[in-house]
């Protein structure tokens, strides 16, 4: 951990002279900041810049911009996630009630907004736009994958005069968004650009927890309920679920917590093999034999070893497109059971789409109102090219440099891993 | 439309000759009876045999099995269902409390459990067994799919003095039911068999409603709004949905009605043409330049006819195996569009597990209850052969053989089609 | 029963002349009749004006208005229901898309809309406005009990030109519908006035099932459930629900059926005792001793005997302003527990407005559209002082004489009051 | 904060001498401790006591009971709370499945199942027993409130040779937990005594959140919805909302959060007036007359200062019995709209049986597995007087002592509170 890149204070536009529209308000100064590792251990503290810490989040008593001119865009990248609208309604509310801001656009279709062979054009945002959209799921704003030249949207960002850009996505978006800051300061220009991460999967390095995530573990837990009612209704019944988790087994693991009749979890963090003594099949086949069903659920970043050979392709975001484990899965347990002439019935799930489609619970709209007016706070005090986010409860600011391309993972020593083995009662499946 | 058939009194073992053990309750007599076309006519009426009519289903005053000595079985065949569990307990708490019947078991995994080979062992059931699983997806004594040796089945009955088989099954089950009974009189042995008709497609002909079609289409809807969401959240996008409707497009219509956002149905009663100025691709192709998103819900049965070369392969019930219209679709969708260089973002959805495995919502759950007590009213008078449906809000008796082999399906002049077209504006595909 | 009266063709305003812009449709013919009875009994036939029969509802070939030149509108009146804005929406949409109509307005907050010291003005309707409004619960035009001056309603709708008009609400409402066609007959206006009657309590006579009712069994059976899970909870414990009810028990009836946990269910149509041999607490102490909990669900109108002696007050739509035999016998219990020295844990509840203010379930959804479809055909021909509804699952048309100051009630010997007392094992409590 | 108190290790039966029979485990020691204060200031850590800071929970390497000769007891106190069955799930799975104990009993209906004048009886618990039990609300083993004499409770303790009691429960429980502590040490008995702390209100000291808290917000909210449907729906309406909060207003808070139509807050932390020209009512009229409705949510221990003069009553726990601040609002504020001639419709919810008895949602289950789960280790492990919690996203042991007669409430300077007064634009209600 690069001691330095989290001590730095984030970057400013330029120093806040206006003092905030916010009456009463509790302020948080910059140097309000919070533990980075919270265990009791020895240390020797001579200077504070020798601990790793966060900036807390929240209204600053001056600000950079003036809300009477200040013209600020939204826009939403990558894959649906529970809540988007939870918090481009958030954004939109604080600045127009918060701090008087009347002059906000949506951008359509993520990054391809920006760039004008596409066409999409700028939608006007203000409360009565917003006001009802966090209970329909998606994002009113519309999405889009992939890359687009950092050049032309920074060209479309001063064109337009936004001062300020809330940019919602994943680590792809993050990066783009973080060549878009570059290209800012290059050009000298006075935009903040301030990014909210979204990640269903809940893998962004630093971030305890992203929004959808609680939603999705509900959701994906209801499908597991759905496999184990098919399992158990046919004579050697499997169900075999494939959730969201590209490169992290969170939703898997969680769900099957709240799912308790799960028996199988497969994440990308722990390496299974299918044959041999101790590989799942020979298991599979046992618990067969003792319970006559099993339920499993696999994340779809699991068992990526198994395609080792082929080439590798990758989708328009640049993520390298995983094989399908799930259907990968499905005809090799076939396959084997019927080499061993025990007749199964397996039933498979793919549930990504009415996971990630669905409005936000109420957890998650709460958590997503917080991170949307914690961003606004942040763009409002002239702070730039970083993201929101939450460390043990408190609202913090990041550097954008510090979570692209770091991945959280399932800690395989850690309490959520040992759970879900308690619970599933699986073994290693590893020879 | 046989009249004969319909208007043929239900068989019976013998001549019931036991007082009702209900008391103050108010029974239906054999020749309690419905019409079966409501339509004011002129028609003359010579004789009640002329016109079609339903015998009404309830308590009889005389019965003919004396419940201390009666023994009767539940199997449950074919594919999941909501509701299987609520009829099951409805059935086993009117045989035990209503009558008095204290040997009452349940058969596993379908016909399977007759036969001796597969080994699955015949389930005590009691009221203590059954409280509680209404509120659980799936059935509790499992299914399975595909035909048995009718003989064994019969055996299997003798040997083990069963004296009434409530049997809950499709078109397949109730085909084989009637194989069953037939036996039963070959061997002329006094064993009563009573069918409920179990199909989530709701296309069991005479039945106005089959149990489980309206969770199934709450469900559906659900889904479709899923589908919705993640169209209009991405350029050009399309969401397809395949429902389940082998033969009869009854959940799509249905749950189109519900999700009124759907733009296009395809159901099996419909043919329809992807090609040509009418074709549906086509008018894929405009509403996406009009309105830039499209949500299409496709019955499994649908467009078989592309199929029409391609040799037809059966699955364990006999049934023939359709091919998969809904990855068909999303194939030609896709290069359709590249074809004519329009990208477009579709997402497909196959959502029949998670549809089929949930429990009964109320609605279903209070006609299943209401199904199973008329199921066990029938058996206890010495009826035989015959399921238990309802017909204008009334519950009556029908013959198994009025039933098997013949489908409902939607009227595609009639005011549910028209309906959908009102709805989803949609025209015909049909060159 | 008035022969006559249903026999009578429904009211015109004049000879439909213009051809219905439908095409392709299937139209139905005035003369269209459905049976009222449909036992099978043995009649003469003499003259189709002998046997009680219904008009059959649907678009008609030939309309009365003229829909470029015809100005429509809409108001909701009494008590929420789930369901309201999905019949607004399907009168607006059906008016526009089927018919072309392009003049629609909303009346605000029931008759108060029509009466000028209110101050509400009409609202202008089309598919923008109304396209989402079927996910959120209640109505969004407002409503309003009580009636207002019959004269002076028609005197806006005259002043505004208003050519037609639909009425959604209950007895109270259809009632007042009935006055406001006379009126409207007496000064020779070409204004049609059609009706769709809305009562939670499914208690409208002659209408099969009220729009709303579903949804609001299946919330008040998730009551029912919570009601249990607090009695079981507590030693003694007893679950106190009183539904919707005011004259009919269907909800409270259809909760318990699904709801199969419940003990006692007490309705209008049933009288009881508290006190003596076979009065309820007798029967509930035996319950608390042997299973140490009850679950007692109570239509608001049961029990109205216990309060003879005391003046009766009236609410603002006229209706007898009941006594809370909720709490009555909330008091009761503890009064009576208290007395024999047996400690209980009474928890009541009171859910009528989260019942009554959801959204509709897919069910009634669905029910809803077609119930707002076939209202705008009956209008658009010209037909006047009738509501739409549904008798054996055709949608039909009834004047509103034949159904005003009429109830529906449960019949206390038929199969849903029988299955009733077969579920909760209750007896009389009639001394 | 007293220092000590944290620092002090937790108290142990004695020193375990048993390996843990947990294979392949990361186990914790009892050095690992976590800081309670995690902001970055500057500080002299001398010596680690001087930091107030928390041990960790989790498995010890060493356990002090034999898992084949223990007895393990479980016990719920007090009011209901979504996951109580959860948690008793958690014990008992981990105590079969991790540590091999056999004997496990439940204590029916809270402290009153240790007295032997009420005569209930243990009930023997077992993986099969709790496998299903988290699909339902409420408890299994029945509660009750109100302290019993704790002598009689420790007899009964020594007299059925239990040797570990795991008790759930809110504040006055703890207290008997530690009362019941302090008789075993008098004693000199071997008894382990751990607590899981339970309060719906979330209002624990030191305990980040309870668990049922999610799921009770998620209900409230839902409520709310429903009372803003039944506010726009009339003219002038009021939706006026109840929600459980004896002392502090998190549950309002939060569900005002998620619900964000809600226009007014009131909790016990913040006091406000009625009358006066800043009061609540003032507020209401401008509101009604710029918008037509108004929904409120207000905390039972709101507005207690209204009650001053009254004399309190005290209910089986030994809480002060609050007035009912719901029913007196909506007096008052009735009284005052009449007063002014303004005519409004209020509409009064009070849903805390209904929010309380249902199941606990995803979160809140996976959340009680791991609390339950943290209490056997430490039981196991010879901890005792203590209870486990969580701090900072970190399972923790805590003292009894530390939690008691301690109460979390709202922060009126802190960014819940402020989130609120920005959700709903609400200001002060004091002159």
């Amino acid at each position: 951990m690069n001691n330095k890149k989290f001590n730095s204070f984030i970057e400013k536009l330029g120093e806040p002279r206006i003092p905030s529209p916010i009456v009463n308000g509790k302020f948080e100064k910059d140097t309000s900041r919070i533990l980075w590792d919270i265990s009791l251990k020895e240390r020797k503290i001579k200077d504070k810049e020798d601990i790793i810490s966060l900036e807390i989040a929240g209204p600053r008593e001056m600000i950079y911009f003036d809300p009477k001119k200040v013209k600020a865009a939204i826009v939403t990248c990558g894959g649906l996630c529970p809540g988007i609208n939870d918090v481009i309604r958030a954004i939109v509310l604080t600045l127009y009630y918060t701090y008087g801001v009347r002059n906000i656009v949506g951008v359509k279709y993520g990054l391809q907004g920006f760039i004008p062979k596409y066409g999409h054009e700028f939608v006007e945002l203000s409360p009565d736009v917003v006001s009802g959209i966090h209970q329909l799921g998606g994002t009113v704003l519309g999405t889009s994958r992939g890359p687009q030249n950092i050049e032309e949207v920074v060209d479309c960002l001063e064109m337009t005069n936004i001062d300020m850009l809330f940019i919602i996505g994943g680590d792809g978006t993050l990066k783009a968004g973080e060549e878009i800051h570059q290209e800012i300061k290059r050009r000298d220009l006075k935009i903040s650009i301030i990014g909210i991460p979204k990640t269903i999967d809940n893998d962004i390095a630093l971030i305890a927890r992203s929004f959808g995530f609680d939603t999705a573990v509900e959701k994906a837990a209801e499908v597991l309920r759905c496999a184990h009612v098919e399992a158990t209704g046919a004579p050697n019944g499997i169900g075999l679920v494939k959730v969201m988790g590209r490169e992290s087994g969170f939703i898997a693991c969680n769900a099957a917590l709240a799912h308790k009749d799960t028996n199988v979890v497969l994440i990308p963090e722990v390496e299974f093999d299918l044959y041999g003594p101790k590989g799942l099949f020979r298991y599979l086949k046992q618990r067969i034999l003792d319970r006559s069903h099993a339920v499993i659920v696999v994340a779809e970043g699991a068992g990526q070893h198994f395609f080792k050979k082929r080439k590798k392709e990758r989708d328009a975001s640049g993520n390298i497109k995983l094989e399908n484990i799930g259907i990968y899965l499905k005809e090799k347990i076939e396959q084997y059971f019927k080499r061993i002439r025990m007749p199964v019935n397996i039933k498979y799930f793919e549930p990504s789409y009415i996971i990630r489609s669905i409005p936000a619970n109420s957890n998650d709209s709460i958590y997503c109102g917080f991170l949307g007016t914690n961003a606004v706070h942040a763009a409002m005090a002239g702070k730039t090219g970083m993201l929101v986010g939450e460390w043990n409860n408190v609202y913090i600011h990041l550097p954008f440099s510090s979570v692209v391309n770091k991945r959280k993972k399932v800690d395989i020593n850690g309490k959520l891993w040992m759970s879900v083995l308690e619970s599933t009662g699986q073994p290693s499946f590893k020879n």
